[in-house]
Order: structure tokens, then C-alpha cells, then sequence
């Protein structure tokens, strides 16, 4: 079965909808800090630019390469206190000149309304309970939250990465769960990963590796039409988008399977958005 | 072979000390905060009192079962503000009073000063990459270092625990030391767990089931002589403190195991001391 973007990101934007307007909060708008001439960054703003307004608010780009660090974090600051401000995302890559205050910069985002999940407090809150995720590992869930396949209590889920925003978060919410977890890297012996992949009822994958998730792995000890792969990330090579699954050949064969594209990365955006309901309205 | 605390202790103590006397901060102070008539509590903070004084420092017990919640608070700030302050704990667990109140008096410590790791904002930190890590989970690993087994770059380790205070901080940290991570609860299969005890390298318990890791589990799959068994917590029944590995029968088999009593546990007080250093004099 294949997993879908659609039908996630449309149950995610209208609750998201219907809780901004629940709380008298059209009129409030999302500040994206975009600090580079990065053309990848300016292409990512304006589709998190046309998502805010398909909600019916505002987002208000922050052009800022040539600044001063200091009215960058004047306006960073003015942000935080704004109430109408619902949330402050930083783009990065951050310019060139700007790297060395990438940390400072992200820090400074109230915890409250840093939809990203880049700053510390944020992540070390989410450590003792509060219910948040960044961006990326929360869109795989809100995958399987949809497709009711979230339960995921005392199953075994294998994380192939170790990445700051994927790989650990996603081992962590994971815990959080129940879930027997797996984490691996590129240092994992070969005999163990093809072990682990027939013991795993969830694979979450992020590494760029072009279909390191391929049928040759399956054998009968597989018990592959329970799995669920969730492909993570989204890559690029001559031939066009790809991800780590080679799902055209799984699809058929698992419980679910998600595609590059039109997987988890176009969900993304709208779990960036949705990240306003949880950081406003759920409980700290 | 048995990995025992008093060389690791007197290691730790005496980097402390040193880096405590280059700074000229042997007349600084640590701040207990002891907020309950709990016995075990009264023993503990005794302990770490007795353990201040060999340092050559002081150990500030700030007593306040009784005491407004205000008056507490404005006394952490005191001691987040005195630069004689050299680290500051609260004894857990609270009153039962103070108890809705715990999660705010932590976070109140400056995380420069919270030598327990209990604030959020130094949990975010250490995943952003500071170097720091609870006295538990970090004293097993001081253990390690001590006996040249700290590189788990591309080895597989088992955690077997998901408590917020030791599984998951202990999972994190290997991680970000490259390891292959598989993070254990009760709701893990048991013929998994056989498997992946016989695939681990390291295997670190910290559940309180009595000898839960026993002589049975292994066989020829196993690699005994080069497993490395660490055993967190310390429990107790009417036999005496007893740990999850039943050492007295794996001694001779195992490149190391750490015993209860005498391993992990005595080596915590001298690394929450230690982890002064950590906090003012490592890079942040």
C-alpha cells in the first residue's frame, strides 16, 4: 500500500485552519528569516509562503544576507514579543558570513514559537514530555498517524540515520512510544543491517543512499507484508527524485510504503504549519 | 574482568580538584537543595557533602520541606547569580507539597550550574552537541574511558532501559559516539532480545530485574569473551543490593562487567563533581 501525501496534508491543514480560527489568530502571520542568496532557500520560502496563505495567514519574509547581525536580532526579538507573531522560522543555510552566528541566531527563537524545533530549550522540553517534533521526522508520523498505522508500542523500528534533525529526534519520539528502536549508521556491519531489516516492522530511512531498501534483502524470514517503510528525505541524481526505498518494487508487497517523491517530504511544510497548533494549544 | 570504581574515582577526583585549584575555585561551593524529610534523600545529600569536603569545597545543604516556594526560588536565583557558586542540585525526590512544583524549580537553574543535568535547556544543548551528560549515564561511560573500551564507533550496543534519566541520555550519547544503537523496554520480544544480546558488543541494564542478564542467555552465538557488560542502578531485596547482571558468574568470561555493589554506583557522586568541569571548562 502506498502511503500518500494528499489526504495528511489536507487533514493537517484544515486543523490547522480550524484552530487558528478558533483562537482569532487569521490575522496573525509566520516570520521566515531567509539570510542567504541560497536559490534552494528561496524556492523552500515561497512554498512555506504560498502554504501560510492558502491558510489565510501572512508570512513575512525577513530578506536579511547584508545585515547587521545585531538588527537581525533586534528584529528576531520584536518577533517574540509580537503577539501576533505565531511562529519564526530561520532558513539555512544561513550566508556564508553569517555560519558562525547560525547557533546564537537559533537561539534566540522563544521556544514557543520556534515551529522548526532548532533551539535547545525546545528540544530539551520535548525530552521531559512536551509533545513536539521537528518538522521532518513529525511529517513521517503524521503519516502514520493517518493511516492508523502510529501504534507502534512494542514493535521494533529500525532508524537508519543518526542526523541532529532526522535520525536521533525520531529514535527518541520513538522511545517515547514504546518502541523497541533500532538505530543505525553507516558502521553497522552488513550482516546485522539485513538481520535487523527482517526483524523491524518499521523502517524509517534517511540517508541519500539510493534504494538502500531493496527487494534483494527480503527473504522468507522477512515477513515482509507487515512492514511499514517510511522513506525520509528527498534526493536528487540524473535520473531525477529518488529516496532510500526502491518502493516501485515493495509497493504491492508491504503494509505501507511511502514514495519519493510524494511521501513524507510534502508534508513537511504543512507539519511545519501545524507545529503553530501544537506549540500554541496543546498542553507544555 | 571486573571494571571497578575506585581507580575511575580517584581519577575523576583528581582532575577535579586540579581544575578546581587552576581556577582558583577551592573556595567555591555547591548548593544541595534538600526538599524533603525523604531518609534515602538525607543519605545521599550526606554523601555528596562528604564528597565536596575531600574536594576541598563546600556543599551548601539549602534545607526547605517547609519552606514558601518563592523563598526557594529566590534562593536558586541567588545561587545562579553568585559566582562562588561553582554547581547547584536538588535532591529529588520533592515534599509532596512541591511536588506540581518540581519541573519549574529545575528549570530554574542556570544550565551552568546544573550539575544533575535536569534542565531542558542543557538536555538541547548536549544534543546540539555541548559535551555533557548526566552523572548516571556519564559515570558508566567514565568507566569505560578509564578502561580504554570508550570507542563504540561502529560497534552494536544495547540499551536496555528507556527511562529518561539514563535510557534514553545513555541511547543519545552513543549515538553521537557512532554507535549501533539498540534501545530495549519490557515489551521487546524475548526471542529478539536473546538475539540481540548475543549481537552486542555493549550491553548497558538499568531496569532492576534482578539478574535479568544471566549466565543462560549465553551460547555459541554468543562472543562472550568480547562483550562489555555495564550495569546502571543499584536494587535491593532481602538478599542484599543486587544489579541486572548476574556478575559473579560472568567475571571470567567477559571483557569487562561491572559489579553491584561496587561498580556504576559509586562512581555517580564523583562524576556529578566532575561534571563542574564539564560545565565551566569545556568548550560549550
Amino acid at each position: 500500500m502506498l502511503l500518500l501525501w494528499k489526504p495528511v496534508v489536507q487533514r493537517l491543514m484544515s486543523e490547522t485552519k480550524q484552530r487558528l480560527k478558533d483562537h482569532n489568530k487569521l490575522d496573525g502571520y509566520v516570520a521566515i528569516f531567509l539570510l542567504s542568496d541560497d536559490r534552494a532557500s528561496e524556492v523552500y520560502v515561497t512554498l512555506k509562503s504560498k502554504y501560510a496563505k492558502k491558510l489565510g495567514i501572512y508570512a513575512d519574509i525577513k530578506f536579511g544576507k547584508d545585515r547587521d547581525v545585531d538588527e537581525i536580532q533586534e528584529e528576531l526579538m520584536q518577533c517574540n514579543n509580537d503577539l501576533a507573531c505565531l511562529g519564526i522560522l530561520i532558513q539555512l543555510p544561513l550566508a556564508d558570513r553569517l555560519q558562525t552566528e547560525q547557533y546564537r541566531l537559533l537561539e534566540m527563537i522563544s521556544p514557543d514559537k520556534d515551529i522548526d524545533g532548532l533551539t535547545s530549550r525546545l528540544f530539551g522540553q520535548a525530552w521531559f514530555g512536551r509533545e513536539f517534533l521537528g518538522a521532518t521526522p513529525q511529517a513521517a508520523l503524521h503519516i502514520l498517524d493517518h493511516y492508523d498505522m502510529w501504534d507502534v508500542l512494542g514493535k521494533v523500528c529500525m532508524v537508519i540515520s543518526q542526523s541532529n534533525l532526522i535520525g536521533k529526534p525520531l529514535a527518541l519520539e520513538l522511545m517515547k512510544r514504546g518502541a523497541t528502536v533500532i538505530s543505525t549508521n553507516s558502521k553497522t556491519p552488513a550482516e546485522m543491517f539485513q538481520e535487523w531489516f527482517d526483524r523491524s516492522e518499521y523502517i524509517f530511512a534517511a540517508t541519500g543512499v539510493k534504494h538502500l531498501i531493496h527487494p534483494d534483502l527480503v527473504n522468507e524470514n522477512s515477513n515482509i507484508k507487515n512492514k511499514v517503510l517510511m522513506d525520509i528525505g528527498r534526493w536528487s541524481d540524473e535520473d531525477g527524485p529518488h529516496g532510500d526505498v526502491d518502493r516501485q518494487r515493495f509497493a504491492d508487497k508491504v503494509r505501507g510504503v511511502t514514495p519519493v517523491p510524494g511521501g513524507v517530504w510534502p508534508v513537511t511544510v504543512a507539519t511545519l504549519f501545524h507545529n503553530i497548533v501544537k506549540l500554541h494549544w496543546f498542553s507544555k
